[in-house]
């Protein structure tokens, strides 16, 4: 796809001043910023795992993590470095020579040094003085460099720092050797303009390739990086899904599809596995995107207004500033009060419903109808609330048999009760029963439901949103099951977890045989 | 809090040749745009709810809705424009007589109309002339004007719109009455370079005041906003928690954050009160925010790695930008496998364990090394976990007495059965039993319990954090109890979400009693 740079005469007459790059560097920090996100922790196999989707994405580098921090940093570093990935595998050390050798140590191809700059910093945290400062820059890159190892070279919070000393340490950084330098907006607080202003400043004095590391505090992070590029910056520092302490790094790929549909700038990440990345990050971490979450959320390509749904349908740039497929992501369109009847119209069509044939235009008026008047008592429309609808007006059954159905089931749990559930299945007009234990109430339930259908069907990933509110509040059960042929995802909600996670279970495994 | 631009160097030199507003105007559309978040549909009171923050927190206009998408949408408008709120209140208009009618209906301050002017809009969409969506606004303007009610007028999808045939069109919008004129980045396709290029274009044209509507499909929604502000624009659109269509709009407490925080513009928002409405909105939409989210997020000032922990426990700008209190969050210490010694001395003081007091300075270190393996093996150290520790090193009881403990509690569910809990607690030493009902069995348990306990204590928030894994994933619960004289958070974890959920409410008790 055209970049906007060639088509949009806004775009393009206000950049056209500038001498933007072709190609930019992308330096993944998930690994390390990432994983510093409070309460997220990863385990060795799973940052392998990452590591190797990242260097398969096309980062050019990866920041597998900060090796002094513990024992078991280092074996994650140590695997990560062993896989012999295309990316650049880099280790974090503060200028310090402890922290240097055990990054040595794991085999990394870069450190990346730092040593805080600012004001704030050097009287409440290091209690050095600014000379002393560039001493221990100078000393620790000389020594890494000693070492024949790569060296980006940080002043942490280099953006609350006084200019003339940020230029100096720099200066002195690069004179002893630094192969990059990264300029840290430690906690977020630049403007794109200010960025811009700052890359310029440092690119006069400084003739290595210039990076950025821009936090999230006010939300801007992505645009600072961007703007930086736009000022001469050659590497940004990102995470996927802008993970990382506080509020946050910038994204991955929001910086590089910004990049790349505005700018027309390239990097060497395969745009369309941004979508896989960002649900594997989040599995692992168990932190899950909002689902306005840009490019890669549940919603950035969904549609639920009238007027947006008819516009999608007749051309899908109308309300879409790319096609999902770019990012790997879909298209959904979704039923609720603000639906239009070309919204609904589509809805039916799609589970087989044709206005027209099965149901009449005045029956379709009347669907319209009762569809807005769910969603106006506040409720999500289904499939199956659009089905039974259809099936109440036409008086007609017109739902596909089911072949799996749920006969009974329950479930006991306690603090002297070991959770059990049992469960009758019909499948094909027999009964199996089964009972089995788990961990809590659904586990065994849905333990009970897999040992009754049979070892052919797998269930491969388990979610509920968030829940919040009363102990009442509506939970929503999303499965995805698998079976020899083919892969889907089943949904079901409810006041009740339990409930719901079976329902939900069931009609996945419907859904397959189906 | 003084602005950045008064004491950082890099933003002084960068916007010194700006010339700046005092204040913007904050125009809320988390109603609308909020609303027609795909699966988001709010119920009357909540609407009615929500308004009434938005008008204390100080925002200038509120969107209450799209009136003519359904009756249920006028009446909630209607209990809106009823309330004699602060704030302007708008309704939303296509040009169209029908929509107007509506609106004006529905007792509006202002009505917010609006007609797409881009070549994709007039052809797939509209299919119109040029030449007839002028006259299509035109007379929707004129006509809302013949009723005395405020107009704003958006051409829509404006950024995507050829230039010269946008001021054409934003020009008869304002000699036709229009008091203000919006910019919508319809699909988001703006960077702030370009977003600032087209306001000071329309600024030599246009004389009223002008506003901006950004959405975020690549995550930099705040910045245009503000980029526009830079240039010239009087008013910002914005969601609160960014909600919207697709990836949302502008975040109405990034956006007032940045200007204020970093350019020392001025709003009338209350910026206190900001966490307070994005756990409001979250509770009624359903869409809970990422922990990340800046601002508002749980983690936007939380602080886990040792290097972090240790700067802010110094002194706190160390690694935030602002006080969390200027926003109404809170800043929070988490353990984990990248916690230093400052964090986990400071944990322990924090629940009574002093070291050299309590633990000594060498158990003090065995503590440490046994908080990050808990962290390396993938898990979240909680308060339990570092008294656990501390009790196991020193031999010794440390924990309070609990006043209320759980003897024995069951729950049965299934699809015939009702969700049934049957509890037994011992609260100083005599025992109560119960049994309730429930519409699952967490509900069901709960209700139990505070039969038990009786009337004086209340729950007052009920949360799982998204479970995202197998079903024997982690689940997070945290419930909020109350009595007469405090509140009290109380947070448990385990497979079992039902045992999960009663430990946290007994936990809870116990601190309320304590």
């Amino acid at each position: 796809m055209e970049s906007y740079l060639n088509s949009n005469e806004i775009i393009k007459n206000s950049l056209k001043s500038m001498k933007l790059p072709e190609k930019v560097r992308v330096f993944d920090t998930t690994l390390r910023d990432g994983e510093q996100t409070p309460g997220v922790s990863l385990m060795p196999d799973q940052k392998m795992d990452i590591a190797k989707n990242l260097s398969e994405i096309g980062v050019d580098a990866i920041e597998a993590g900060f090796p002094v921090s513990s024992e078991g940093e280092q074996e994650s570093i140590k695997n990560i470095t062993s896989l012999g990935l295309d990316a650049e595998i880099c280790g974090l050390a503060r200028a310090v020579k402890k922290d240097i050798d055990v990054a040595i140590d794991c085999g990394v191809d870069s450190i990346h040094t730092f040593i805080a700059t600012s004001p704030l910093h050097r009287e409440y945290k290091l209690k050095m003085s600014k000379e002393k400062i560039i001493d221990i820059a100078v000393e620790s890159i000389e020594y890494i460099k000693e070492h024949g190892v790569i060296v980006e070279f940080s002043a942490e919070d280099a953006t609350r720092t006084e200019l003339d000393y940020l230029k100096e340490v720099y200066k002195k950084a690069v004179e002893a050797g630094a192969d990059r330098i990264n300029v840290p907006d430690t906690v977020g607080v630049m403007v794109p303009n200010s960025m811009s202003y700052l890359i310029k400043e440092l690119k006069n004095d400084i003739k290595v390739p210039i990076s950025v590391h821009c936090h999230n505090d006010f939300g801007i992070a992505v645009s600072n990086s961007v703007a930086a590029v736009e000022a001469g910056a050659e590497q940004v520092h990102c995470t996927v899904n802008g993970l990382g302490e506080r509020a946050g790094n910038a994204s991955l790929e929001e910086t590089v599809m910004t990049l790349n549909m505005v700018y027309g700038i390239n990097t060497n990440v395969n745009t369309k596995m941004l979508t896989k990345l960002s649900k594997l990050v989040s599995h692992y971490t168990g932190i899950k995107t909002q689902p306005n979450k840009a490019i890669v959320g549940e919603n950035s390509f969904a549609h639920e207004s009238g007027i947006h749904a008819h516009g999608v349908l007749a051309n899908a740039l109308t309300y879409e500033p790319i096609d999902p497929e770019i990012v790997g992501n879909r298209r959904r369109i979704v039923l609720g009060k603000h639906s239009g009847a070309h919204a609904i119209k589509s809805k039916l069509s799609e589970i087989g419903v044709e206005v027209g044939e099965i149901v009449s235009e005045e029956q379709f008026c009347e669907i319209v109808e009762r569809v807005k008047a769910i969603g106006d008592k506040g409720k999500i429309v289904t499939d199956a609330d659009v089905m039974a609808i259809a099936e109440d007006i036409t008086k007609r059954t017109l739902k596909s048999e089911r072949i799996v159905d749920l006969e009974q089931f329950a479930v006991i749990t306690g603090n002297h009760v070991l959770p059990t559930a049992s469960v009758a299945l019909k499948v094909k007009d027999k009964i199996y029963k089964t009972s089995e234990l788990g961990v809590g109430p659904v586990d065994a339930a849905l333990k009970a439901i897999q040992a009754a259908v049979g070892e052919n069907i797998r269930l491969n990933e388990y979610n509920i949103s968030a829940i919040s509110g009363g102990t009442d509040a509506i939970a929503e059960v999303t499965v995805r099951l698998e079976n020899q042929e083919k892969e889907v995802i089943a949904k079901a909600t409810g006041d009740d977890v339990v409930k719901a996670s079976v329902e939900a279970v069931i009609d996945g495994i419907n859904k397959l045989m189906g």
